[in-house]
């Protein structure tokens, strides 16, 4: 078994757009706008919000991450889930098959995703290097070792392994709530 | 090191009233109406709510929670704390030194309270039956495995003994989200 350290993202609500998706809510031609670099090289954050409408409410103030991908997704919480009536599993990014979809309003229009509503499964981004140096694979899992007076462990971590990536474990604001986590922190990572 | 089961219950923000602010936000000589009981016996849910007003933000339609206790209490989960911008500690229930004050508004007035704003921590009611059955006595620590997609433990677990109580494990919706948990799921519950 090995032990290594990792700063924790918490991620909130948010969504990722096509280039279609993007001319169909905020008008043709229109480019996203940066505000903020995430911990990841190349995505950022967005000055643009939309709101999701499900069959039992909305949320406003969504963020848009950016930069386009091909397929439109869209990343809530548990708790969110319960606020709009939109029951999407945990899932890795990407994989949207069978997913529930939810209509998603921008200022010049409105869109129908068919799927592509997921609660982001717990991950963790990390280089080659990185991955050759804590002896883990992409695809393993690893286990969280959380302190404090809220501690515990989080098991079945997904280990992400790419040139693209830096070092940060991905939790969503309910995890990190649960936990009682800041944005940044260090925390232990237990590796079969 | 012993394994019991126990039911999970999961608690969204409520409040806790005495007999004067029931007075103060109700009306002269109100009385509490029960409209479910609670796990723990004698403990109720009314159809009465109050609006929590923080410097950050408001949250409506907050829960009484019955009978009336001799000293008022507001149980907030981390994720209400980033909406109205009161920062509680997590704490046991009734360990109220030091902690924020509040603005509650009822239909017919409204308090500040001083103290009494806390992040229960998580803990498991017990008979005294049943600590002598598990092997555990008041104030122990238990851990909580969770399974599934989303697993994990949970440690520091606090062991609460009456033979006014259920067994039950309270968490609140934070915990129960993050790990994707319904009321009354059955728990492996680990003793040192």
């Amino acid at each position: 078994m090995g032990i290594f350290k990792a700063p924790v993202g918490i991620s909130n609500r948010h969504i990722h757009l096509s280039e279609e998706h993007i001319e169909a809510l905020f008008g043709a031609g229109y480019t996203l706008t940066k505000t903020k670099d995430l911990s990841q090289p190349g995505q950022f954050a967005c000055e643009e919000t939309i709101t999701l409408i499900g069959p039992k409410g909305s949320i406003t103030g969504v963020r848009v991450l950016g930069p386009a991908r091909k397929v439109s997704q869209v990343e809530l919480t548990e708790t969110d889930r319960f606020k709009i009536g939109v029951k999407p599993p945990v899932r890795d990014s990407g994989k949207l098959e069978g997913t529930p979809g939810i209509e998603v309003e921008g200022p010049k229009g409105r869109i129908h995703l068919d799927q592509g509503v997921i609660i982001a499964a717990r991950h963790i981004h990390m280089t080659p290097e990185d991955a050759t140096k804590y002896s883990v694979k992409d695809g393993d899992h690893v286990s969280v070792a959380i302190p404090g007076p809220r501690g515990g462990i989080l098991e079945r971590v997904l280990v992400r392994v790419s040139p693209d990536y830096a070092l940060d474990l991905h939790l969503d604001t309910d995890e990190g709530n649960a936990f009682g986590l800041v944005n940044g922190q260090e925390l232990e990572i237990y590796s079969k």
